[in-house]
């Protein structure tokens, strides 16, 4: 019998939290490749919150996944099948492969991967997008001081981590929000955070923000924004003047379509966030990170030797077997992982 | 009997729009002025919708005027009295010398005006802080680029008849939003925009977002933000992926003091603005003009040779003697000017 192909589809569209009925374990032939195509066995696939937004039939920078569809999401695998020039059987890449046993791609779409150099896993963390984007998004849109405080949320996550990290390597207090005591103590024992906030700890923002200022006696330079909510409330009034908030993402408020309705999100109006940015001058700068992959060589000359020689760490979180990914999924979205979230495919 | 000052103090603090409860005109001897200090009889001086602001005792980024304290503002008129030598009888200057007949200040706190470049009403206007403002915002922060669209409300402002007229010499095509059908014509026949949309004439955003669509077929690459409201709620659904949003005001919300909540207010929650700068990734970017005298020079450099060759137009709205200045100010915040709002002192 030859071998065949499991995939995640998406079933139905979420309200609120993904349920397992929005998700189906398909099972289907390999599908041919046609000229100039590749075929991927993937041996990890990424989990990352911007996948929720996909799920969702709502104007994005990104359409939506039809229903019925592979879920969409980054991989890495080996080789199994080339009909181009440019990739080997046994090679190792990255690509959009989605939640899926195996994934087709045109040559042009992967990129190789060398395992001697790194892990091929540090390509969907560390190394790849999410790693990319908190270094993107501090270095380019923050414009760290040295002196200056950032704060950054999901601070024991592949993308906070990288932040605050490499915001430390720009001699910056660093001062990370994160769910539980254990992850507070991740991101100041394994990631060299100046001091984590336990936003579990705090019912309300105000509390929270009570919490924060102690660490930030100096208010707050750089929000780097990834969670919306709570987290925002608390951080809005410390922002300093000319303070800058690099805005990637907004978890808290996803399972929401993202126009959800909470406590704090009633604090947070439109007039509100108008005139906190009016009366501090500051800078908000929406981006993902797809737009900027003329920079990628820059971010590997930049951060690779910083990894190698120990100075930026990086955890993964590893699930067993791609029917597990829904479940991961699910508590992703309410941080239950900790450090970068994949799936061992094989 | 010798010279006495008139100056107009802020009584109360006003709830919602100001009345004339809030200010009283008060008479007072001439100020002795210390060694350094120069004496001003004020010509004209500048009503600015900030000014509403600094009526609230609520943090921003100038403090409150004080209960019985001359409303602050920008004026222009002639040296009286001299104990610097930087200043001598009879020279024309512009300085932050408030709702008054007369003013003090320190040498260093006054710019020399030659009336024979300009008249000297421009130092308040198109030469001054509003021109500069408009000039600033749009090329530091807007970054026009030819075939571009941009909206900008108040537009026959002189903010936003400068950010218009500086956009079309950019290439891009300019359309105003202003209330009254008088407006729109000044704006498109004085400014030339390329089209000005009257917001009076549209009871929602939706129907007032729908009238802008005709003009901007290809969406808004840079909204100039100093309204806020109805205006914001039209047009942030047609952001363009990367646009830019300088934002230096939001007048539709001053009378609530910037927390206002009408219609439009409730639709612009915190999460759709987040949301909306996340997936077109826009910049957003606070300011104040104060912050950037550095640019000055620049400004005149730029703006100077244009006016003179009648390449950007103006206009003034003078209001007569400073017992006005209240109602002046009243009809400033509901549109009811047209032009650069000043008032003559003598």
């Amino acid at each position: 019998m030859p071998e065949q192909m499991r995939h995640i589809v998406l079933a139905s569209r979420p309200t609120g939290a993904p349920n397992d009925e929005n998700f189906r374990l398909e099972t289907s032939d390999l599908p041919e490749i046609g000229d100039g195509e590749v075929l991927v066995r993937n041996h990890y696939m990424s989990l990352d919150p911007y996948m929720r937004g996909r799920m969702d039939d709502a104007k994005s920078y990104a359409a939506p996944v039809p229903i019925g569809g592979t879920m969409e999401g980054g991989a890495v695998g080996e080789v199994i099948a080339s009909n181009s020039p440019a990739f080997a059987t046994g090679d190792f890449v990255f690509g959009m492969l989605g939640w899926s046993t195996h994934g087709k791609a045109k040559a042009h779409e992967l990129r190789k991967l060398d395992p001697n150099i790194a892990p091929i896993t540090t390509a969907l963390g560390v190394l790849g997008m999410p790693g990319f984007t908190g270094w993107y998004g501090l270095t380019e849109l923050g414009k760290p001081k040295a002196g200056e405080t950032l704060v950054v949320a999901a601070a024991t996550g592949p993308v906070g981590s990288m932040v605050g990290q490499v915001a430390k390597l720009h001699g910056l207090n660093v001062v990370g929000i994160a769910g539980g005591a254990d992850k507070c103590a991740m991101a100041t024992d394994v990631y060299g955070f100046d001091a984590c906030v336990d936003h579990r700890a705090f019912e309300s923002a105000r509390d929270l923000r009570a919490a924060l200022k102690e660490h930030c006696p100096k208010g707050i330079d750089i929000y780097f924004e990834n969670v919306g909510g709570k987290v925002l409330d608390a951080v809005l009034p410390m922002m300093n003047p000319f303070g800058r908030i690099p805005l990637c993402g907004m978890i808290a408020w996803y399972n929401a379509g993202g126009l959800g309705a909470d406590a704090a999100t009633e604090a947070i109006t439109g007039p509100r966030l108008w005139r906190t940015i009016l009366v501090n001058f500051l800078s908000v700068n929406g981006f993902i990170i797809s737009n900027h992959f003329d920079r990628y060589p820059d971010f590997l000359r930049d951060v690779g030797p910083q990894i190698a020689a120990g100075k930026i760490a990086f955890v993964e979180d590893i699930a067993e077997g791609i029917e597990s990914a829904p479940a991961a999924f699910r508590a992703l979205l309410s941080g239950g992982n900790k450090g970068k979230q994949l799936v061992k495919v094989i």
